[in-house]
C-alpha cells in the first residue's frame, strides 16, 4: 500500500543501475492532485547532503508534485558539482511531468563522499516516470533500501481519508547515520501549515524518540504531501492521530530492522520533572554501549542503566532511583531491588523502566543492543 | 616500579578472595612520610561509589596515609551498607597502621549493584598490611586488574625526585565505565595546593582526552601522593611536566589496552576557534560507532567523520572542512579530496586529522576501535 495507498498519487521503482548489485534503487513518488500541498523535516546535522539543502528549499514553498529518492548514494560532502546532480535530477523529474523544478523534492542515501552516476540515475529517472502506477508503492518501497532487510510501510484509515507512507533505515530522525528516508502521502485535504503541524507533532514523539546507534546522518528527510484527492477536510485531531500513528508504526519497523540487532529496546522513562529531561535520560540509556552489549548477552545489568542515568543533568536524587527491566523492579531507592535472575530476557522485546522520582513526565525512547553483527555490517565494507 | 619507585611509599597486592577467580583483587598503598599530602580528581558521575563518595571526603584534608583498593566489586549503588563497608574497610586498614581512618582513601572496580564479600575483603587487608614492601608497586598494579590483559605502570624522574603510578582500567576519567583507577605517588616535597594544582592539569589534557566507549564510570578515581622523602622541594613547572607525562603514559596504556580494540585512534582536531571547541569535535569523532567500526574494518571512511563533527556545536563552514587519515587528505573543503585508496591502514594506530578553519586552537584525543570482540567482552557476562 505504501505512498499509492492514499487516493492521488502514483509511484514506482526501479534499478536505474546507481547500486552495482542491480538491485532497485531509484523510487518516484508523483501527487496527481487536486492539492499539492506538503511538509518536511530533515536531519539537524550541520554537515547536510546536497538533496537535503535542495528539498529544503523545495518545501519552503509548501508545494511538492514529486519526489523522487535514490539508494547507492548519498550524494552527501560532495561540493558544488554534487549539488548540481541533485538540481539536474529534479529537472530531469519536472521536464517528464511537466512541471516546476522548484516542486521536485529529493532524497539520496548511501555512501558519504562520492558523486553519483548520473550517467545511470538521469535515464532511470525517465525509466521510473514511465512505470508510474497508482500501484507502485510497493515497489518504491523496495527501491529505497540500503541496509534494510525488509521494506516497511503503514497505513492509517480516517473517515474517508487516507494516511500511508514508506521509510527506509535503521536509526533516528536526527541521528541515525543508516540515513532515514521516509514519504508519507495523504488524500485528505489539508494545507501546507496544518500539515507541517501534524508532522512535526508526530516526528517529535516517534522518529525523534528512536535512537539506533546515536550517529546522526546527513540525508534523514521524512515527508508528507497532500494530494486533496478524497476531497475530505478532515477533523485536525484526527488527522495528527493518523499521521502519528504512520509514524509511530513505520518508527518501530525501523528499530526492529536496525542493523544487526538482536533486541529491540522500549526504554520508558517515569517521574521525570520534565518531558525533555525523561527524553535525555532515555537517550543517554539508549546509547550507553555497555548496556546494549550487556541486552545483547541477555545480561539485566541495571548498573550499567544508573550510570548512564548519572551522566545527565536531568532532575534525580541518586538513592531515589528505581529501575525495572521486563517488569522487575531490579533497582530500588538507588541500590539492588528485586532478583535480577527473576528476569525473563528470551525474548526480542526488552522493556527497561527508569523511574527518576522527581515528577510526573514521561518519555518513551526506542533503541536495539549492540551485537558483533552491527560491527560486521558496518566494518566489512564502506556504507 | 609503579607507586612505589619514589621513596616513602611501601605497596601490596594479594588475593584475598573477592574475585572467584582467587586473582589478586586488593591493594594497598602506603605513604611513610614524613609529608603526606594528596590531591584527587573523581569521577563527574552523579551516581557515585560509595568508595568515590568516602574518598572525595577524605581528599578534603588534603593528606593520605594509605590508600586501598579492590577490584572484584565496585560496591556502586549498593546504599548506606554499601557505605558502612567502604568505612569499615577505611577504618580496617587504619587499626592496622595506627592511623586515623579519615586518611584512607579507598577505591573499588568491578560489578555495579552487589555488596562486596567484606568476610573476605577484610581479612585481605590484614594480608595486605603484613605484604607491604618498598619492592610492592608491581603487585599492587597487578590486584587492581579487572578485564585489563596487562597491568601498567609509569614513572619519570625530575632532578632528585621521581613520580610513579599504575592505573587500570580502558576508558576515560570521567567516562569509561571500565573504570579507571589510578593512583600517583611522588617523593617531591609538595604540598596539597600544589599537587591539587598539578594533578588537575595533567588529567584535563590526558585521562580526559581518552574516550574508549564514551561509557562513564561510578567509580573513576585519581589519586596523587607526596612522601616528600627525597627532601627536595621541585620547580613546580618541572614537577607539573612529570604529573603529565606519567598521566600520558598511563592514559596512552589504557587506550592500548581497551576491551577487544584492534586500533588505536589518535583524533586531532586542529584550526578550532577553542580549545573546548577542539575537544568537542573530537569527542564526537571518538564516540561515532559507526566509524569505529569502519577503522575495524581499516575502511578510511571520512564521511563517518564529516557527520560526526555535523551534530557538534563548534564553530565551522561545512564547507570548508579538512579530514586527513593517517596523513592523506581524504577530504578537503567538506567534499572528497586526495584518494582514499592511498591511506594506508594496516597498523594498529590510525591518525584521524580534522582542520576547522575556525582559528588556532587544537586538542587531541584518544580513543579505541569498536569491534566484535568488544561487544563479546561486555555481553557474555557481568562486568
Amino acid at each position: 500500500m505504501s505512498v499509492t495507498a492514499a487516493k492521488g498519487f502514483t509511484a514506482a521503482g526501479v534499478a536505474a543501475g546507481i547500486k552495482e548489485s542491480g538491485a532497485p534503487d531509484l523510487a518516484l513518488v508523483v501527487n496527481q492532485g487536486p492539492r499539492r500541498a506538503a511538509a518536511g523535516v530533515f536531519t539537524s546535522n550541520r554537515v547536510k547532503a546536497a538533496p537535503v539543502v535542495w528539498s529544503e528549499q523545495v518545501l519552503k514553498g509548501g508545494a511538492v508534485t514529486a519526489v523522487v529518492l535514490n539508494s547507492g548514494g548519498a550524494n552527501a560532502c560532495t561540493g558544488p558539482l554534487g549539488f548540481q546532480d541533485t538540481h539536474a535530477t529534479a529537472e530531469r523529474v519536472a521536464e517528464a511531468l511537466g512541471h516546476s523544478a522548484g516542486e521536485v523534492a529529493v532524497a539520496s542515501t548511501g555512501l558519504i563522499g562520492l558523486r553519483l552516476p548520473m550517467d545511470k540515475l538521469l535515464p532511470g529517472v525517465d525509466k521510473a516516470v514511465a512505470e508510474l502506477s497508482a500501484h507502485g508503492g510497493e515497489k518504491a518501497a523496495i527501491a529505497i533500501r540500503t541496509t534494510d532487510t525488509v521494506h516497511k510501510t503503514a497505513v492509517a484509515e480516517g473517515a474517508g481519508w487516507t494516511v500511508g507512507g514508506m521509510a527506509k533505515g535503521a536509526g533516528m530522525l536526527a541521528p541515525g547515520l543508516a540515513t532515514m528516508l521516509v514519504v508519507l502521502t495523504t488524500d485528505a485535504d489539508v494545507e501546507a501549515p496544518a500539515l507541517d503541524a501534524a508532522l512535526r507533532a508526530a516526528t517529535r514523539t516517534t522518529f525523534d524518540r528512536i535512537d539506533s546507534d546515536g550517529c546522526m546522518s546527513t540525508n534523514d528527510t521524512v515527508l508528507l504531501l497532500s494530494s486533496g484527492a478524497s476531497g475530505v477536510v478532515p477533523e485536525p485531531d484526527a488527522f495528527a492521530e493518523a499521521v502519528r500513528t504512520v509514524c509511530a508504526d513505520l518508527a518501530r519497523q525501523l528499530i526492529g530492522d536496525a542493523e544487526g540487532a538482536s533486541k529491540d529496546i522500549r526504554i520508558e522513562v517515569t517521574g521525570a520533572a520534565t518531558e525533555d529531561e525523561a527524553v535525555e535520560v532515555g537517550r543517554s540509556i539508549a546509547r550507553n554501549n555497555l548496556l546494549k552489549c550487556a541486552i545483547h548477552g541477555e545480561d539485566p545489568n541495571w548498573g550499567r542503566v544508573l550510570s548512564a542515568i548519572g551522566t545527565t543533568s536531568a532532575t534525580f536524587d541518586p538513592d531515589q532511583l528505581d529501575v525495572a527491566i521486563n517488569g522487575v523492579w531490579v533497582c530500588r531507592k538507588g541500590s539492588f531491588g528485586e532478583d535480577r535472575a527473576l528476569v525473563d530476557m528470551r525474548y526480542r522485546e526488552v522493556r527497561i523502566t527508569a523511574h527518576l522520582a522527581a515528577g510526573d513526565a514521561t518519555a518513551v525512547i526506542w533503541t536495539n543492543d549492540l551485537t558483533a553483527d552491527y560491527v560486521h555490517e558496518n566494518s566489512a565494507y564502506s556504507s
